[in-house]
């Protein structure tokens, strides 16, 4: 078992790694003196998850005394929506929640942010457990406190900051995971490698293969889980509202929430289009010296090694993609931001990318063939 | 010109209250070193308002080289919704506001709370200046960060805290409000008087007449705007998260609310259903012994000065009254929580009132005849 402590200024709380660690959710939450037992927790999850998973967190809790009700939302990116919120807000009216309540969001990344802004903004802010149960959602969503839903122009367009009470993370539900939505999330496990964890880098390097958890050891999967939560949590300590360091993260991002957008979240899923991204932006920092082409490669190297894509269709329209990242949220003064690398370990975030260095890009992207 | 300080840990700011200050909007915000000039404002109101206003404060922000966009609402508290709160989203993205802009609400409590919650979620929280324009925004809904948006099943369940930067109250702006809405703000006047400040009770007990901004002057107006906000300041700041004491701004609230959802938002506006709430809760205060006869009746005086109601018809069913109240979200663990009055000037908040009282309360509320 791991955990890592996070230090907030508004919330301090744990993350909590344990393998089978969902059948002691109930334990966990009986330590923390902010989560009131006298009034039902809402678990919210997807039908799949549910149904694997939902009756081990109910009898976990029911073991600790807790009464708990849930909701399930249908799955996928495609519903993280206002109108799907709104289900959430309906169950916490039927529920009576109150308050002190809290919700528990038992699933990926789309539960996690929709179960986050509904605590965030019922009754002006209730408790929130995540319980991740996919690797993206581990290593990412669960921990920081964004939260937030999709605009149909745009991803996490509205949302808030609301840091979860505590972070449980069990291992051994990715056995059932996807092996796409396994590789998704090991683009951002190398994002962490890239941009702030050299030794996270050394160690994906040394593994013989990155596509499914098959190959990954328990003890391997434990260290890559810890270290790249941590990676995480670092960053988040550092600065909680994203006034800057923080926007390291996004690494990759930039070009891949148009990439994903562009798709329509199916072409490509957020780790994909994350993956390309950081090809994107690694070719970037190479034209600008950022780093070396060997480092360039390394990054290319690992991405290959899980599987992920790393060309777009030339049926992928340019001028699409650019006016898309020029719509992003984090344009500031009409400048696209880019998070740049500047070696193996550390990042920078730039708004002087010239644009036809980003056209050089984009037009790489279209030229790079996986192995 | 009166301004008041706010000081609380998420931010600090300041209520500005000045005759005419809507001319003045654009050298306010130039003097505030977190409303960027090189992003477009985005000022959000409703049909009438913006008529009667919106040039004033365009040109304003013109003349200290602000670019602003609108964003024109329907007028209703029927409309303050997640959908309406989409036609915010809708034009945030359309004028690509980034993450240092600026909302303006030009309107009453409903633009208020539904632009404060825009601001509070748009990519995840951006700046909102209030310029309230009703009377009952203005001493309540601008300040304390409170923001949100109704539930089909109960007022005010889907919100933020978020503080705005700036409040700019022009009691000028007051001249066009309508006779019913002044007397309706009236009520939270006199709810301060009644829960802090004793002074301020005394002076609208002074005053011959409280039902029009006619027959109060200009000096009296002033200082009324300027005690009220002052009583929501004190409190907020003791309290920015309504944690405890500032509970007590709910006085008349509990009652007040049921009544507003069973009339459909139409019967009663909120300062009325607040009148009707602090009489029951005067009555609830009475019999507990929390404060005399004599203190009762001295506020049901005012309220009727102020020409607000003072019964409900005996048509609304009384247990449908009992439901609302225990599905009210200031409910902890099933209890019903009244905000009671001991004395003039002093509040407490009990969960401790036996139905019985309750019920008679609601019958005195059916008899109580306007003089």
């Amino acid at each position: 078992m791991v955990v890592i402590p996070v230090k907030l200024p508004s919330q301090s709380y744990e993350v909590v790694i344990a393998a089978g660690g969902r059948y002691q959710v109930g334990s966990y939450l009986e330590k923390l003196s902010n989560i009131a037992s006298d009034v039902p927790l809402l678990i919210v999850s997807n039908p799949k998850i549910w149904q694997l998973y939902g009756q081990d967190i109910q009898l976990a809790l029911k073991k600790a005394g807790f009464k708990s009700a849930h909701c399930v939302l249908p799955a996928g990116e495609r519903y993280k929506t206002l109108k799907t919120l709104q289900k959430i807000y309906d169950a916490a009216l039927a529920h009576r929640l109150e308050r002190r309540s809290t919700l528990i969001a038992l699933g990926g990344g789309v539960i996690g942010d929709m179960t986050g802004f509904a605590a965030a903004t019922w009754l002006r802010g209730i408790n929130v457990v995540q319980i991740p149960t996919s690797l993206l959602a581990m290593v990412d969503a669960s921990i920081g406190g964004k939260t937030g839903v999709n605009h149909p122009q745009g991803k996490n367009l509205i949302g808030a900051f609301h840091q979860p009470r505590l972070v449980l993370i069990d291992p051994d539900v990715l056995k059932t995971l996807p092996r796409r939505e396994f590789r998704a999330a090991i683009a951002e496990v190398i994002k962490y490698g890239v941009i702030w964890d050299p030794q996270l880098f050394s160690q994906l390097e040394a593994l013989p293969r990155l596509d499914d958890h098959r190959y990954i050891s328990p003890e391997q999967l434990l260290e890559i889980l810890e270290r790249s939560c941590q990676a995480k949590v670092d960053v988040v300590t550092k600065d909680e509202r994203e006034a800057g360091l923080r926007a390291i993260l996004n690494y990759g991002h930039t070009l891949g929430h148009a990439l994903e957008s562009i798709g329509n979240y199916r072409l490509f899923n957020h780790g994909e289009a994350v993956a390309l991204g950081m090809i994107g932006a690694g070719a970037i920092a190479t034209a600008l010296g950022y780093w070396s082409e060997a480092e360039e490669a390394a990054q290319l190297q690992l991405i290959q090694k899980a599987k992920l894509p790393t060309s777009i269709s030339a049926k992928l329209d340019h001028s699409d993609i650019m006016t898309l990242l020029s719509s992003d949220k984090k344009v500031q003064g009409g400048q696209i931001r880019f998070v740049l690398p500047k070696g193996i370990g550390q990042a920078e975030i730039t708004d002087q990318v010239p644009q036809d260095i980003i056209a050089q890009a984009l037009a790489k992207l279209c030229s790079v063939v996986a192995t």
